[in-house]
């Protein structure tokens, strides 16, 4: 039935095949789409998206509905990879409707694919619906750098049998030198000889090892947007960033590509990708989690966790890592939540954690300290240490860092001794102050200020930034275990993020088991009248 | 302006969005063919799609035209990997017209995403055209077993910078197991200490190690057609097998994912799939190049070799890792063919081979050989030779072999030493026969006797098997140089097939040279009437 035609075959244009002659301004459209992508012409791409909130874009990494999010999606990228049209195949199952299939190639071959229903609109053919598949690749390398099947197998069978982790590039796996999300710095190291502690000690519970996966160049962000790596995709939430510095074992967990991410939070950067994409994650009291073979930033602060897509599955990997801790009956002795942590938040937020804190019998507490001035702090502590420990490696290497690290980094070398000293005064006291006020209470906040920030939009990731990380270096400056849980879901559509805990250092498992615990509980029916939280001294 | 539905909220049916009410049918006949999809009703599945040659159903790995042909595959195919159903985007751009874009997920959570032109026709909704995104997995496991970016750096700058390698999984890659395509195998291995030689002089001229790619079971197959990894899908012929025993790197190269696949050819493991993809691909001369590190299959013929997408880049690869050959004027003497090989194959291969003589001016040579006795005895030395290298781990691993390898190790545990005493001194003569008969002339002849069987199809996989194992263990057999390049295109949706040509022992490079100087002849204008082969004594 099909007829086949070459439109233009000495310029080498694809052939196509279809099932009647194409009616007129198809074709000429679907060309000039192409060069648009292939040019990265926004407004003309734009033009060729039909108008309204019907339009629809689609690939493996989200569907975009109405042609402004597409349009917001068009202006944020770079050009389209680099491809060429091979054959494309028409339908016209009515007048003023057509579907092209067409079969594209990378310009090594890979296959792709693209299917676009047209449709006249105004009496000019406009993309009603478009699904992408983009020609393979062998890795997704702003996920993954390696990857194996497994890539290590595990050292014996225990509890964490089947499981597959996505180990961050930071921590040593035998025979892989170590990247930390920088190819001029994995081109400089040598394979690893032994796996990590952390690495090992998964093995060694039955769990494999996935992959090696990316992070924020040397770990120093929290906003995921890969270096020259680049930013992988959010799964749920397209064109918005996943959140770092351990943004590829988060992406892997949140694609089901692996059951558990090893990561590591100095400032936030397992709370911060677990919140933006909608997992558990835990920051595991700083030194309860052995960093042999660990690739530091900023050694005082940074600690080892993981990330799940579940909380039961959390339980079961700090069950087998961490050491128990003594849990007495009727812990924590109470719940506690900060009105003025809460407020930092966006009202959405504000409001989840104040209705957990209602559902939860939380209590408020006036946490009676200055949480910018212990963030300006351990930003100070955070960059002297990071320039101690990379600043000879930057220095010879100069443009090997992307923008916001290369800045960060260029800031954190001007930090002085003196500056360091006074900081660290300040945050042992903000510590001191910290564990005292929450004793062996429970505090609940939210895990990020906001949900993931728009990739576009480089104010709103600073914002983001800003305003987050002096909840999230709480527990850091103070060394106690936190973690995220995903908050109930607030509508379709709408990104997800964390409700955060703190608890005691060292009641990492305990922490742990009320999260389970308060997460069945506000999953179940909800009270009617929620109960406010009540003032405490 | 999409409105939102659930039409059945408390079964767990998906979120429905649309831009208008559904029509009467099409939800039912939507819901009816994602159970059979899941349930592998393949007679529901073809009362699905609508008739005729103009139905289409693509995925990455190619489109399917016509009714017919999708129902081969699906019949052919398992079921379709468990996925759920989250959200269903419905746009009805005419009257009896639907395009469904349908969200799915794995188990896991990995997205997907399935896209569905219906249309009414007799009064029932049939789907005309498909397009699905499978959910990503980090890894195509059929093709790959561990993927790096790189997974192994160049060892030093050289000719061969910036090209990547898919190595096939019997060659020692430091730091991994190697894994021979069978799980049970790679479980019983340690982790190499030091690459194979035929790895490491690839790292040292400049190539970098893109990943360690599938292999047939312990290389013991020319189909493709994998064991517990799966088959790798044809690139460009969906639903034929993509030959092998080299299949994971030749795929990978056929895919654009590597631009070198480095494999072994015992009985034509580098040729078969080279053939079956349209690739160029070398097996070099029995003991040119070192096989240390290499698992073996039957040492007597094991050869190191190379696939390649185009005939330059084998050159520069060849040129890189092989001893040059004396190089005399007038080399080769002769281009010969030999018509009762060419009549082995398939009649449009037999025709193709003609006509690649003709326009080379090959001579036909009257080659009186028993080739059938001759790859008779090939298929003994062959069997005892790899019982004696894997029969004491096939013993102690009953049920790791899947079903064609696991005969046929059967088969070659009962080879006594008198058949294979017998079978060695029929392969002698047979070799010195062939290289006298040869001398310094080339052979051109029909690389496989068959393009790519379909999977599907069993008795056809077994007598390409028959047909083509003749033709490429005459080069085995006798330790030559041998390759496949691609064959002028015989029409579109035509599967590939190769060119065969056999040179003497030693003489890889210049083989390659002329070849290259072949294929520029065959890709020029051809002559009117193509040269018939005149018959020399």
């Amino acid at each position: 039935m099909s007829t086949l035609w070459h439109p233009d075959r000495a310029s080498g244009s694809p052939e196509v095949l279809g099932d009647g002659p194409l009616p007129p301004g198809l074709w000429e459209a679907f060309l000039a789409y192409d060069r648009a992508l292939l040019g990265n012409d926004v407004p003309a791409l734009d033009a060729a998206f039909a108008p309204g909130d019907a339009t629809l874009r689609a690939d493996q990494t989200g569907v975009l509905l109405g042609h402004a999010t597409i349009a917001a999606f068009r202006a944020a990228r770079p050009a389209a990879p680099d491809r060429r049209l091979v054959r494309v195949h028409v339908r016209l199952p009515a007048d003023g409707v057509a579907l092209l299939v067409a079969e594209v190639a990378s310009p090594a071959g890979a296959p792709g694919l693209q299917t676009q229903l047209w449709r006249l609109v105004g009496g000019r053919w406009r993309i009603a619906a478009a699904h992408v598949t983009a020609p393979a690749r062998p890795l997704d390398t702003s996920v993954w750098r390696v990857v194996g099947a497994p890539l290590v197998a595990p050292a014996a069978p225990g509890p964490l049998d089947g499981l597959g982790v996505a180990v961050k590039d930071l921590f040593a796996v035998a025979g892989q030198p170590v990247g930390a999300g920088v190819p001029a710095f994995l081109a400089g190291r040598a394979p690893e000889t032994r796996h990590a502690s952390a690495v090992a000690a998964l093995l060694d519970a039955g769990a494999s090892l996935v992959g090696i996966a990316q992070t924020d160049e040397l770990a120093y962000s929290v906003s995921g947007v890969g270096g020259r790596w680049g930013t992988p995709a959010h799964p749920s939430a397209p064109g918005r960033v996943p959140g770092g510095s351990t943004n590829g074992p988060a992406v892997a967990v949140a694609r089901g590509e692996a059951a558990v991410g090893l990561g590591t939070d100095t400032a936030g950067s397992i709370r911060v990708p677990g919140s933006y994409l909608g997992l558990w994650g835990l920051r595991t009291s700083t030194g309860l989690v052995d960093t042999a073979g660990l690739l530091p930033l900023a050694p005082s602060f940074d600690a080892v966790g993981w990330l799940t897509s579940d909380g039961a599955t959390l339980l079961r990997v700090a069950e087998a890592l961490l050491p128990d801790a003594p849990q007495r009956d009727g812990w924590p002795r109470a719940l506690v939540t900060v009105p003025a942590l809460n407020a930092r938040a966006e009202p959405e937020i504000a409001e989840a954690v104040r209705g957990a804190a209602g559902a939860l019998g939380a209590v408020a507490l006036d946490l009676d300290g200055d949480c910018d001035a212990w963030f300006e702090a351990f930003r100070v502590v955070q960059g002297f240490e990071a320039w101690r420990t990379h600043g000879a490696w930057v220095t010879g290497h100069p443009g090997a860092l992307s923008g916001e690290v290369a800045a960060r980094m260029a800031w954190a070398a001007g930090v002085t001794g003196a500056q360091h000293e006074a900081a660290r005064a300040t945050l042992a006291e903000a510590a001191a102050f910290l564990r005292a006020a929450l004793a062996d209470r429970v505090l609940l906040l939210p895990a990020t200020a906001t949900p993931a920030p728009p990739l576009a939009d480089p104010e709103a990731l600073a914002a983001a930034r800003d305003r987050t990380l002096p909840l999230t270096c709480l527990a850091s400056l103070a060394g106690l275990p936190a973690l995220t849980m995903p908050a109930p879901a607030t509508g379709p559509g709408h990104p997800p993020f964390g409700l955060g805990l703190v608890g005691p250092a060292g009641h990492d498992l305990p922490l742990l088991r009320f999260a389970l615990g308060a997460a069945a509980t506000l999953a179940g029916p909800r009270p009617h009248h929620a109960q406010r939280p009540t003032e405490i001294a």
